[in-house]
């Protein structure tokens, strides 16, 4: 966790803009939230014309879904939804109409990443530090 | 918001039928929640065969989940679930025993659709009232 | 539901190793929470080069979501975690670093199969006794 999942109409966004998507995510992600970036992960998928309806009719809208511990202020969350709607309109050119953003939140204590329980939003420092050992043996690369 | 999922069998649900369980799906969320059926999406994706499995083995069941703002009763829930699975049942011929039908609940304010945070269950009018000339910019429809 | 959502690197997992994990998931699933086989679902997708980015970077990282009806206990939910990220890691061969696994709990008011809401957890049995005739009629096999 995070998960952000983005999901547009095929050919929208190009290999490129895509991993400039997901750098630009995951560096605000990071700044908004202290969590490390080996947590960020960034998965795009495509819908095929006549896959996607908006108000009863085919559309090309996008959708991006932030999966994120629960936990994080309103001002954070906030920022994180205009954010990534900048990001996505200054990078595919897209309409901010024409995108959808959401945030949804799981409890920290119900996920796990290299075998090893999530800590809470704020509790990544020490969470890496507790566990560094595991961790390094897992191949993570923890900052000092 | 709502996103419809609508996740079957390939070949199970022609494209006129997607075209017109959208209609429905939006007519019906309109009809229930009272939101404006340019919030609603509808999208369809379909799995090949030995991508799903039910109770372990390879299954062809139907799952749509509808992501909504949190907030409506358990009657307008319960309806929506009833009548998401009839919608199903009269257009692809799938027999109910084999459709699950899910509700997830997103607070309206961890949601933004055009550059704006997503209005209260109830609030919808007030919002696109009050947004009205940004809505107008972004090329939205706000009727009178 | 459940709903277990396997997403992975394409050509990761083999059709037989999706057969077995699957398998595994709805033993696992129906002796953690003693909720009947019938009910587990087992979805597996795959992403494409370049589709996934971990840590801003191309990634070949596995996501597990499991989609359970709310009210599991926490010790529950952890081994749940526990052994999703094992029976992964036994199967693929894939290292545990590189799997995330997460619970999203969605109350059971809010899910519906075959036309019935869903029982709440622990009040399984129960239900599957007063819809028996419901069920049989829907061609499910409720044992005694």
């Amino acid at each position: 966790m995070p998960v952000y999942q983005c999901v547009s109409s095929a050919g929208l966004v190009s290999p490129d803009s895509r991993a400039r998507i997901a750098r630009e995510i995951t560096r605000l992600h990071c700044e908004l939230t202290g969590a490390p970036a080996a947590f960020v992960n960034v998965v795009f998928s495509e819908y095929t014309r006549g896959e996607l309806f908006t108000g009863g009719e085919p559309s090309q809208n996008s959708i991006i879904a932030a999966e994120i511990r629960a936990g994080r202020d309103l001002e954070t969350r906030h920022a994180l939804l205009r954010e990534l709607g900048g990001i996505w309109n200054e990078v595919t050119g897209q309409n901010e109409a024409e995108v959808l953003v959401a945030i949804k939140e799981t409890p920290a204590e119900n996920a796990m990443e290299g075998g090893l329980a999530m800590p809470m939003p704020g509790e990544e420092e020490q969470w890496m530090s507790e566990n560094r050992d595991k961790l390094a043996a897992l191949g993570w690369h923890v900052s000092e």
